[in-house]
C-alpha cells in the first residue's frame, strides 16, 4: 500500500474558474450549513465546540521595534472547525488582517483555507480564501433574506460601503426578486456613491448614496449593516421602517427599544453562549461585550429585558421548520451573524469537490512515503 | 506597483533537502528562540500571549455516525504565533493527530507549517511539517543537555521509544559529547530493543533495552521522557541518579521528592502562567492538570511546597547568562518541555531562507492582481 499523500492548491484565479463568484450557488451552501448547525452537526474550537478561533492579539505597544502593535483591523487568527453532512471534513481558516494593507493596495486581510481529512488529518485542499471569505460572509445574510425578508422587500439599505457589504448585497440581491432601489450609506460620501454607481450598473437599480443614517434607513425594507468596527454606528429604533429585516454582519450599537421591539434571529444560539461564556472568563463583561456584535444584546438579556439565548430563535430551526421565522408583515427582524469557521470549511469543501470533477488546480506532494511514522 | 503574491511550498523531501534532519543547527535555532522567549520578544495565541492553541476537540460519543469521536491521540490543533529576533514573522501550525493513523501506515500527526509576513498577512511559505515537528521538539532537550546536564554524562536513559524520543535522542547526542551508553525503556520490549538497536548501529553506543523503569534509570546522567499520554509513566525520585538531568518532553508523575528535592527549569515560565490560568478558567482545575506535563508541579505550587512560577528558573535566561543553571554536579534537574508554536514558527522561517537561497521548492501564486481590495 502507498503511503503518498498528495493535495490540491487553488490560487484566487482557481477559485473564481470554479464559480466562487457565483452568487446564488453560495447561498445554497451556507443554508444548508445553517441547517447542519442547528441539528448539532458541527464542532468549532475549544472545549465548548463553538469558539471563533484563536487570535495573535498584538499588544498596544512594545518595547521591541520590530513587534507588531495593535492597530486598525490588525490581527492574525486560525479558524477551525468539523462540519458534517456530505461535507464531512477538517478546516482551519487562517488569516492575517491590517487596516495599513489597503494603502498598498491590497486587501485588508489576506486569508487561506486548509481542508483536511477528518481521521488521517492529511491536507487535502489549500486555497486562497480572500473571495471564499467574502462569499461566505455575503451569502449568511442573503440566507436571511430568503427565510426572514418580507417578499415584496423593494428597498435595500446599504450600511457601510466596504467589500465586505458589496459582497453581503450581491447575494442579498438574487433573493430579492422585488428590489428596485438602494441607498447607500457611509461616513464619506465618496464611497456611498461609487457603491451606489456600482449597484445601478451592475443590477440596473434605482440608486442613492447618503451620510445621514436616518435618511438611509426610512424607506428600507432590506438593510445591511457591514460598517467598519472603527466608526461605532448608532441606529435608533425610530429610524427603521415597520417590518424590516436588519441585517448585521458588523457591529452597531442603538436605543434599548432598537433590539426590545424587534424580533431577534441568531445565526447559531451556540456560538453567543460560547461568546457570553468567554466574556464572564474574561473577567470584564462590559470590554468584551464592546467587542463583539452581539455585545449590546447580551447585555439586554443579562439584564432580564429579553429572552435567554437559550429560549430564543436561530435561523437553521426556521429553515428546518422547528421554528417560526417572520409571523407578520409589520415584524421588525434583527438578524445577527457572526463570522463562522463552518462556512469556511463547506465552502473551501465545495471547491475541492470542483477541483477534483473539473481537473483545476495545482498537485502539490506532502510525501511518497512519510519520513517518520 | 504590482500587487502578485507568491509563496514557497515545501514537500516533506524538500524540507530534507534543506538540512531538517541535520540535527546541530536546530539545537542551536532552538537555543535562539528560548533567548527570544526570556527576552519576551514573541507573541503567542490568545489575550495572554501565551495559549499553546486552539484545538478542535471530539465529543466522547455523537448522535452523528460520520462525526469523530474522541480517541487516542485524536484532535486537530491550531497553534498561532509571532517571533521576533532576526525571524520577525507570524505562522501557523496545523495538524490532525490520531493514533489509528499507524495502522495505516502514516505518522500519528499530519502537520503543516505556514509563514506568514507579520504586517500584510501575506502567505510566505507552506511545508510539510512532520519532520519540522519533530525536530523542533528533539532540539529543545537536546538545548538542556547543552545547558544543564553534567559536562561528564555517559549514560542516557531513553524512556519511551516513539518517533519523538527518537528525535529526541538523535538531538540531545549531539549536545552529549562522552556519552557511551544508552538505555531504553518502553512497556513494549520490542519497541525498547528496537530503538536500542537503532541507537547502537547510528551512534556505535553501548545499548540495552528494559521494561523495567528503575533499571532504566539508575545509571543514568540523562534522562528523555516522552512516553505516550495513553499509559501513565510512573518515576520514585530513589530511582533517579544524582546529578541526572531529566527532560520531559511528555507527561509523567512522581512521588513528591521527585519535584521537591530536584531543581525544576521551565522552558517558558510566562506559558506555564498561562497553562495555570487556563486551568482555573476552566473550573476544573485538577481535571485540567492532569492533562498538562506541568500538572504535578503546578498542584504542588498551589500547596506552597516548591516557589511560584514567577520565582523560578526558565532556560532561556539560563542561556543568557541571567539565572544560574546547574550549580553543582550533585543536582538533579528536572526540564520541563511543553510544544510551544514559536519554535514551529522559527524552524520554519529558517527553512523558507534556506529555500530562497537554494532555489527549492515550488512557487504558488495566490493572484496576480486580488480580485477584492
Amino acid at each position: 500500500m502507498s503511503n503518498k499523500i498528495e493535495f490540491i492548491y487553488l490560487s484566487e484565479p482557481d477559485t473564481i474558474k470554479l464559480g466562487i463568484t457565483d452568487a446564488p450557488a453560495w447561498v445554497d451552501v451556507c443554508e444548508e450549513v445553517f441547517g447542519l448547525l442547528a441539528k448539532g452537526d458541527y464542532l468549532m474550537g475549544g472545549p465548548n465546540h463553538n469558539s471563533h478561533g484563536m487570535g495573535i492579539i498584538f499588544p498596544k505597544e512594545s518595547p521591541f521595534p520590530n513587534m507588531p502593535v495593535a492597530g486598525p483591523d490588525r490581527r492574525f487568527f486560525a479558524m477551525p472547525a468539523y462540519l458534517g453532512g456530505r461535507f464531512d471534513v477538517c478546516g482551519n481558516k487562517w488569516y492575517g488582517s491590517n487596516a495599513a494593507n489597503t494603502a498598498k493596495g491590497l486587501p485588508r486581510s489576506i486569508l487561506t483555507v486548509l481542508i483536511n481529512d477528518k481521521d488521517t488529518g492529511a491536507p487535502l485542499c489549500h486555497m486562497s480564501a480572500n473571495i471564499l471569505s467574502a462569499t461566505r460572509t455575503g451569502a449568511i445574510p442573503a440566507v436571511a433574506t430568503r427565510h426572514l425578508a418580507r417578499k415584496d422587500s423593494e428597498v435595500c439599505a446599504v450600511i457601510g460601503c466596504g467589500p465586505i457589504n458589496k459582497s453581503c448585497f450581491r447575494h442579498i440581491v438574487t433573493q430579492a426578486p422585488n428590489l428596485k432601489k438602494i441607498i447607500t450609506y457611509d461616513i464619506f460620501l465618496d464611497k456611498a456613491q461609487a457603491f451606489a454607481d456600482w449597484a445601478k450598473s451592475e443590477f440596473g437599480l434605482e440608486a442613492s448614496a447618503t451620510t445621514e443614517l436616518p435618511e438611509a434607513l426610512k424607506e428600507a425594507d432590506l438593510v445591511t449593516v457591514a460598517a467598519s468596527r472603527l466608526k461605532p454606528l448608532h441606529i435608533e429604533s425610530s429610524w427603521i421602517k415597520k417590518g424590516a429585516l436588519v441585517m448585521l454582519t458588523g457591529p452597531a450599537k442603538g436605543d434599548d427599544d432598537l433590539w426590545l421591539k424587534s424580533k431577534i434571529v441568531y445565526d447559531n444560539i451556540k456560538l453567543h453562549e460560547a461568546y457570553v461564556e468567554e466574556a464572564y472568563a474574561s473577567g470584564d463583561v462590559p470590554g468584551y461585550y464592546a467587542g463583539v456584535i452581539g455585545g449590546p444584546i447580551y447585555t439586554l438579556i443579562d439584564e432580564g429585558k429579553l429572552p435567554k439565548l437559550e429560549d430564543s430563535t436561530d435561523i437553521g430551526n426556521v429553515i428546518l421548520g422547528n421554528k417560526p421565522g417572520r409571523t407578520s408583515d409589520d415584524e421588525t427582524i434583527i438578524f445577527v451573524a457572526c463570522g463562522m469557521a463552518v462556512f469556511d470549511v463547506a465552502c473551501g469543501f465545495e471547491l475541492y469537490q470542483r477541483a477534483l470533477k473539473q481537473g483545476v488546480g495545482q498537485k502539490l506532494l506532502l510525501w511518497d512515503e512519510p519520513y517518520i511514522k
